[in-house]
């Protein structure tokens, strides 16, 4: 129903309230306040503006919803459930229980209508700002005069304590710059955070903030008058087809916890269940006479948007099969894109690529072999979308024929600014969105400042790739706020990233298709400023896929030396010294440990026996290497920060060098040697890694 | 000299430049952009205004100064050198070698003057914010009628790249709230960042939006105007100290690389040496004759402010010594509180509070244990300023009798907002300026939105505790976006950092005395949201502090079982049921593996000898416990993420179980007990760890 009455309209409303009450109460856990505060302007939006087909969640042009206060996510159940999608009653009485499909927060990829994992705060927003972009982007690469087959607006809901994260700051003052104006946000603005009243620690002046930004405000909705906030919507989207149409913010005054009669307007209503007293007085206020989780049919008829997204659909498939019938290869294209696949040709010409890069024998920083990489790649990979957070010159992800998006015009090449965490946030909601394979670079050090948005993308295992250059104390003078130590292993247990550190211009563009061919996670690649040999060879190109492999072996070896990225020259330097004085020696080189983890234990086992004595070295914090190499192998390595130099001095002060390598290595053979029995390797070990 | 005609103004500038350009072309590294484009700001602020004493860098009532663009460098180093601190040209001619005092960012502890280490962008101008916090707090607690003995000014330089963080975001919109009106920001205005004119992805009306933050917005402000600079900085101060001043934002127009007469005003010139040719043509066009790192004698003489500083400290002492003559006891507190020592009834009292807190058998979650350890040590630690980004009642980081910090009132505890970034490097700002210990909370989760100011903080070697609470899947419905895995593993690994994950509340008690006492760098107590049972008794307090202890052994243990936090629970349980079995064990609490790989190699061997087969358990990433348990020891851990339910399900469903360390421990005794011969412990092994 598209057009209630104000009554109607507001038993509707209430209808998400009382579920999202009784919800919270059934788990004795959640947040009612804002789901209560925000079903009004939810209703509007839902009801008489969002274009959306509940029986196909994935219709490529669908409004995109992100709920950026992600802990309300009983709205979005409640909208979900009501609107007609996959998700039946018995899932929303098992709020927040293990393995329903209504977590404590919207999970992406579990329930059916979520388009993105929100909680940690700011970064929905973000996200949405990713979306808006990439179908900016879409349309402008794919539409056809009369047949925009790309237009959808993406919609967000946020709170306070999204407006106060800095990330806000990154991902809106981009937006404004980017003129997405098919981007709708709504500031449920009620005053009340967790600590209280928000006028102690907020008195932002936000209409005034947007508008600094280039934002179309739309200020003082009354958040609880549905003809109000219909009439910001429709104003917000008539702007959005303007050559100088504007993302809009419509600041909605609202009551967190509207309906309960006691702890409305409180913080007492956030983030916990109202209790038996207050809901039965909630509904008291409300009328509401229906019991848990029934609703009344005609208002679950009003809801229901099957029909109408069907329909909408439907209305698209037709436009679609036009432009198909016109445009037949981009029509193909486009599907392909937003399927995620990649093109034939990718994986054919792939091959002679690496062969190619394998064959050029020139010492390249791996960073500059990232970019010769791209350079041959992005032909095969029209899809990617790259980027840098204002280090396009230094991390060298920008390639040959790469078109800069600007704020009117088409580009797969963006200079996001100096915004680590809105960049790697707004990667997310592009590979969300679908039709683009987004990547970004900065320094490694400032991978902190964006380390929640990489593990947001690794739970939600989204293929978004990060380009960290500048990877160790190599990058020299800039000292140690910019040498990395503890960044590539803190990376590297972020459960279901990959994150490589290769070694050579191969080894840097196998992890290059290794990310790309990735469906189900993000990846980083960690790149040095300073240049490397060539070290491995185009047979080897398989073997750099399991993780980690040998690169140089030798018989009768006594130990082996373990390395990745910069220091396996290093490594390759000690095996021929130490084969001058006789001891025999493996090289493994090791450019992502979580692939290789994944490969069997006989392939592992294989790699790095359990009775051969290791030797690691890596300029980055020992402790990871134990896993290989035990208690009593030696790891060679970075336990305290850097330091302000050239980096050749820097290698030397620190000890990352062959010679110490070499001594590691004559202690371990010496010590085996005159052991009374070799320890037993034994496989068999319950182990949860 | 404080009035010199614009002409000599324009030397004095210059002198800055040069030193710059001279300094970089030596290292053929660094940026001579922003001193180049600052100077004549520099020399109105630090010639006109500046508040300090070069020969006594510590003065407590000094001006701050941050430099927030932190690759700029050379300017603070050539004003410290000018002025007359202990920074020879010898240094500036070593500008980005190994131990100079010169290195590639501005480092504290390593360069007098240097207020706080820059580089990571938008942190300069958050620390300037706690210095700011700082300031008006301890005026507010110590300030008498008359003999107001902290009153100084903090001002602080910031770019665009600043401008573009989220974190400048966070910091600023508090800034406003609090009114810190003597704070006073320089933005330089240039419009270049690295990837070239921002307003590709630069658009921001910034003096709206620092309106919209409340502070005071001097606009268009000529940067190469000396009188215009000083007009601006005038009225900044002048407002104050008016009841309702703000802090203020004096938006200056420059050139970047001003003075170099191809290079100017492009992006070239930012991030690299200009080359022999333009070196010389910024010297013929600016008129400067001198050789490299030479200064005329009577530019040099104008820019050393010692008399001028001296001068000004002995006011000070004057005015503080009628202070100590009227107030003696306030004025010995201040002295303490400055120097950062302990009050002595701190060292008397905590063996009492310690055998008050071990003597409470109930069972609390340690964030309660927490709060309980602040209410009984509170009261011996005055200094105390704690804090929560929005979390208050959390975090519980708040005590009895705590006073909440407001706007116009002094308190000490804040409501940071739901800041987090902003918090911690806030708290960076409070601990550099002195006075105060900050501590904040927020969950452990959201340590990922801090992490480089954790970082910071561990660089800079600075007393700042962490409170990190809801520490892993324990915390239950909210689900994997909040439930931490790798978090704990990841910040040990940060250098100089203490991570605390204490098991009950003793544990808890000492891991907080650990913190306060600690001089020489931040700690991070991780803390659980469920409840714990007492584990350790007032006998074990000293063994508590050395990170790594015995809590229960058996005659003749087979194995270790070592474990943190909310799991050592289950260790002792498990330990139980192996007894019934037959099978003797050792438990060992690691409640700081920091702390623990201080202690000496014999009393690390004693604890978890090399010979003795290791069990881990930790609700957390696995890989990190390799360290201890080798590769043929066994972890039990999470390598995934959480799921969205009930604490208990949740650790039965990943088996986070006393029964898996039960057959963990039956497998290694098993094995050891078939061995043919034991492995040799052999601790002679030279190693990086």
């Amino acid at each position: 129903m598209n057009n209630p009455t104000p009554e109607f309209a507001k038993q509707m409303a209430n209808a998400i309230r009382l579920l999202a009450v009784d919800a919270v109460e059934k788990a004795k856990s959640g947040h009612p306040g804002a789901p209560m505060g925000m079903a009004d302007i939810a209703e509007v939006l839902w009801n008489r503006h969002l274009s959306h087909n509940p029986t196909n969640p994935h219709w490529a042009n669908r409004d995109r919803f992100v709920l950026s206060n992600g802990h309300g996510s009983m709205l979005i159940y409640a909208l979900l459930h009501l609107t007609g999608y996959n998700l039946p009653m018995e899932e929303l009485k098992n709020f927040r229980q293990l393995h329903s499909k209504t977590a404590g927060h919207p999970e992406f990829g579990i329930t059916p209508g979520v388009e993105t994992t929100t909680g940690p705060l700011g970064q929905g927003i973000t996200n949405a700002v990713g979306m808006a972009l990439a179908e900016k982007l879409l349309g402008q690469e794919f539409n056809k005069p009369d047949l925009p087959i790309v237009g959808h607006f993406t919609y967000v809901f946020l709170g306070d304590g999204c407006m106060m994260e800095g990330i806000s700051h990154e991902a809106c003052a981009l937006a404004g710059t980017l003129r997405l104006s098919k981007l709708v946000a709504f500031y449920d603005d009620n005053g009340i955070s967790i600590d209280g009243h928000v006028e102690g620690w907020f008195t932002d002046d936000t209409p005034q903030r947007f508008e600094a930004y280039g934002w179309n405000v739309i200020a003082g909705v009354d958040g609880h008058n549905p003809a109000a906030i219909d009439a910001a919507v429709k104003a917000a989207k008539a702007q959005a087809h303007n050559l100088d149409g504007k993302p809009t913010l419509i600041c909605c005054k609202t009551v967190i916890g509207m309906g309960s009669p006691n702890k409305a307007g409180t913080h007492d209503v956030h983030g916990a269940a109202l209790g038996a007293a207050e809901v039965q007085a909630t509904r008291d206020a409300l009328g509401w006479t229906s019991a848990p989780f029934e609703i009344p049919a005609d208002i679950a008829a009003a809801w229901n948007a099957v029909a109408r997204g069907v329909a909408a659909e439907s209305a698209w498939n037709r436009q679609f099969a036009a432009y198909q019938a016109q445009y037949p290869l981009q029509a193909a294209e486009f599907v392909r894109r937003m399927s995620g696949d990649l093109l034939p040709v990718y994986t054919e010409k792939l091959p002679e690529v690496l062969a190619g890069i394998a064959s050029n024998a020139t010492s390249f920083a791996t960073r500059k072999s990232s970019q010769n990489a791209l350079d041959v790649m992005a032909p095969l990979v029209p899809e990617f979308f790259g980027g840098s957070a204002d280090l396009t010159g230094s991390n060298l992800t920008n390639f040959k024929g790469c078109v800069r998006a600007g704020r009117d015009t088409w580009g797969n090449h963006l200079s996001y600014g100096v915004r680590e965490f809105g960049m790697a946030a707004i990667m997310n909601g592009i590979a969300l969105h679908g039709g683009y394979i987004p990547y970004g670079g900065t320094f490694l050090t400032f991978s902190d400042y964006s380390r929640n948005a990489i593990r947001m993308a690794a739970l939600m295992k989204i293929r978004v790739i990060h380009v960290f250059t500048h990877d160790s104390i190599g990058l020299g003078e800039d000292g140690p706020t910019h040498q990395s130590v503890e960044h590539i292993p803190s990376l590297r247990i972020i459960p279901g990233l990959d994150v490589w550190r290769p070694a050579d211009g191969l080894e840097t563009a196998v992890a290059w298709a290794c990310a790309v061919e990735r469906r189900d996670g993000p990846s980083a690649l960690c790149l040095s400023r300073q240049n490397l040999p060539r070290l491995a060879d185009i047979s080897q190109a398989d073997k750099i896929r399991k993780g980690g492999y040998i690169l140089s072996d030798m018989e009768g070896a006594q130990a082996a030396i373990l390395s990745t990225g910069s220091e396996l020259e290093i490594a390759m330097k000690a095996q021929a010294a130490l084969a001058a004085d006789g001891i025999a020696t493996r090289v493994v080189s090791m450019p992502c440990t979580n692939v290789f983890d994944r490969q069997s234990e006989a392939y592992q086992e294989m790699v790095l026996p359990l009775s051969m004595p290791t030797v690691a070295i890596e300029a980055a914090h020992p402790d990871f290497w134990r896993k290989y190499v035990g208690r009593t192998g030696v790891v060679i390595g970075m336990p305290t920060f850097g330091e302000s130099a050239p980096a050749p001095k820097l290698y030397a002060h620190f000890g990352i060098t062959a010679e110490r390598v070499v001594a590691a290595v004559e202690v371990l053979a010496h010590r085996a040697a005159h052991r009374r029995a070799e320890p037993l390797p034994d496989t068999v070990v319950p182990s949860s890694n």
